[in-house]
């Protein structure tokens, strides 16, 4: 007899960790749409419109902005091994776990990876990335924006400027900032941007949008070369070194994506219908509307957990606006709060990860899910949770602070957000 | 100004290419359904039940069933990459397309390559493969079950016996077949097997079920290495050769899909809701149901299409019951028919790849699209197509047989399907 198990009916849920978060219901409603075949010509053209709308969401007037179908780190798959060959000196600035990871992904790739480390909590000076630059001459420097682990932002303004005087080419990853604060891709002079939706774009995991320019462009058509079997017109061997994976060849991935749409993989259609409404709907706010959304969140939450006596993670001035580490006070078990607040609240915060593990908690206020009404009750069930583990907090206080916070910055003594 | 695009509104269509198809609106609907977060028990234990699902989709009790997030031929990267260390040496019997794309993913391994090929619209006799396997021993055999490129499907249980006796492992890409044919991991012996949902699951492109037994899982444990940064305790190096890719390295999701629920990627939450759902659907109805639904389907759509006095395509006696070759009739402009059952009908159908290029259609009866009223729609509206194109055919005759064949196999005359 087959075991086919009951419809899904998932428990309701307030996801704020450090993502994935609740998804935008428009969102969802997007993906239960009808498919399209991929090459029916509404579907091409909605593929052409997602990258137009993630030109706009990176900032960029990059051609080839496109998706990836996999999660956030198959984005960063994708630009790392379409450009690094073997033997390549690849420079990365670790302030996090997803430092490690780019590290990671790099190594695998074969490239001669200098990590240069700053302690969690901290950002780097970009003193110290010129002089790496210049010490260790990398073709790429990966650098994540910001990094859930630590909930710290590294400003990249002056690193872009420092890559490029250094002719390094520099690769971000985005996935947990885009569309939570500031993010300029040419502005910047960003090479290359990867990204996923599952933060503040308010979107499910398993799409990966990703931008890059001319000078990367210029790496990856070196080592195009086209599968048999297709084409037989098409088919050509590049100079360079073969890309070692075929579903991350962004090479295949240009063609796809443009006039000559060479068949690669079969695009999720479902997913770049949720990718698309994504960006839509950031576009539709307004970038720099959900970026102070993004940043009133996070003093309002800040405010609260202050005034609740608990002490903040981190280096506040670079911390990102969408998720904020606080420090699980002595004598409490972390993880039984967190269990405390999901079985009694519904409402989900993070863990930690690495050297931070059992230290803080991680409460993420990203896309659909950065709220006011998100805030205020997951400060009150935080209170009233840390009571009944006997860490005693002054009532109401959190929330009385976090409502000045987020009130303070409105003209006028309008509460009606 | 931001140009934000309108809503998503795709035009009604029949999907009858050869996949992606209609996905099943319960899929759709469970899509739409709210997140959860990656470490919630609920989804843990979701986790699990697509586990167990998709042993009883592949027929097998192999514990490494789950999915990789990705299309269909993600999972193919994810089986080849994660078992072949370059130099080794791979079989690959090409009789289509798809069997060119596993030698492209297996030279990007830089493993050591063979192909044997057979014109595209037959099957290999074991005995070939037989005295293949002899003459260059390969560590694996990689092969296509069912080549949509041809329509043709390779019998598997003779090879999978031949790889077994020579000590060769056994790869097979099932994405087109499985959940359309019968399909038996354990009996035929096969030691991988990956898929997709676009096809006969009835589900959207972007999630990648896949199966492994204890003799890839023992070669993969060999080249185990673990992330820095996220468990110092975890961290270990493999003995072996690391797998040369972060994304689609099994030993690393074999941890996340397990107790130890080690991290990895985010997995992409709405598109395991629809890969429950669509496994949960096909088990329901019953594979053996389903499987004969599809050779029902086939049945008509080529008795139809003969009396129509069309050709069809390949050796009849292997063909994929949920496609099929027609040859595009003398003078008959290929692509200004499938445009016309476009844009008159919604309907779509398939061109083709490589050789067959221009020469045949393909004509898709998959999953939820394996029905009755798609097979006379598509007939009716062929014929009057094709007539509208100068070639005429006997009026009615095409869906006459397809009825008669439809209602053939059952007992008594009942025709409500």
């Amino acid at each position: 007899m087959n075991n086919t198990f009951e419809p899904l009916s998932p428990p309701p849920r307030r996801l704020m960790g450090p993502g994935p978060v609740d998804v935008d219901p428009r969102v969802l409603q997007a993906m239960a749409l009808p498919l399209l075949g991929q090459f029916d010509p509404r579907f091409t053209e909605y593929m052409n419109e997602v990258m137009a709308l993630y030109r706009q969401v990176f900032r960029t007037s990059n051609r080839w902005t496109l998706l990836v179908d996999g999660t956030a780190r198959a984005g960063i798959e994708a630009v790392l091994a379409s450009v690094l060959v073997p033997g390549d000196r690849v420079l990365v600035p670790i302030f996090g776990r997803f430092g490690h990871l780019l590290c990671e992904v790099a190594r695998r790739c074969r490239a001669d990876v200098v990590a240069v480390e700053t302690e969690w909590g901290t950002v780097f000076d970009p003193q110290r990335i010129e002089d790496a630059v210049k010490r260790h001459r990398p073709k790429l420097v990966a650098v994540v924006q910001g990094d859930t682990s630590t909930t710290m932002a590294q400003p990249l303004d002056a690193i872009g400027r420092i890559c490029r005087e250094h002719d390094a080419l520099i690769y971000v990853d985005a996935t947990a900032s885009v569309a939570g604060m500031p993010l300029e891709t040419d502005a910047w002079r960003l090479d290359a941007v990867s990204a996923g939706l599952q933060k503040c774009l308010s979107g499910p995991p398993g799409i990966a949008p990703l931008t890059f320019n001319e000078r990367v462009e210029a790496v990856v058509r070196a080592r195009k070369h086209v599968e048999q079997g297709i084409r037989p017109e098409d088919y050509e061997e590049g100079a360079g070194r073969i890309i070692q994976s075929n579903y991350f060849d962004l090479s295949m991935l240009m063609d796809y994506w443009s006039e000559s749409r060479l068949n690669h993989h079969t695009e999720a259609t479902s997913m770049l219908y949720a990718a698309r409404e994504c960006a839509r709907l950031a576009l539709a706010e307004g970038l720099e509307n959900r970026f102070e959304r993004h940043a009133r969140a996070s003093r309002a939450m800040t405010a609260g957990l202050r005034a609740m006596g608990l002490a903040l993670f981190g280096d506040q001035a670079h911390k990102m606006p969408n998720v904020t580490g606080v420090y699980i006070p002595e004598g409490v078990p972390g993880d039984g709060v967190r269990q405390a607040l999901l079985d009694d609240f519904g409402l989900e915060i993070g863990t930690s990860f690495g050297p931070l593990h059992g230290r803080i908690w991680r409460i993420g206020t990203m896309g659909y899910g950065c709220r006011r009404d998100n805030v205020m009750t997951c400060l009150a069930a935080l209170e009233v949770t840390l009571r009944r583990f006997g860490h005693a907090c002054a009532p109401g206080a959190g929330v009385e602070a976090a409502l000045a916070a987020w009130d303070a910055e409105e003209s006028g003594a309008g509460a009606n957000d």
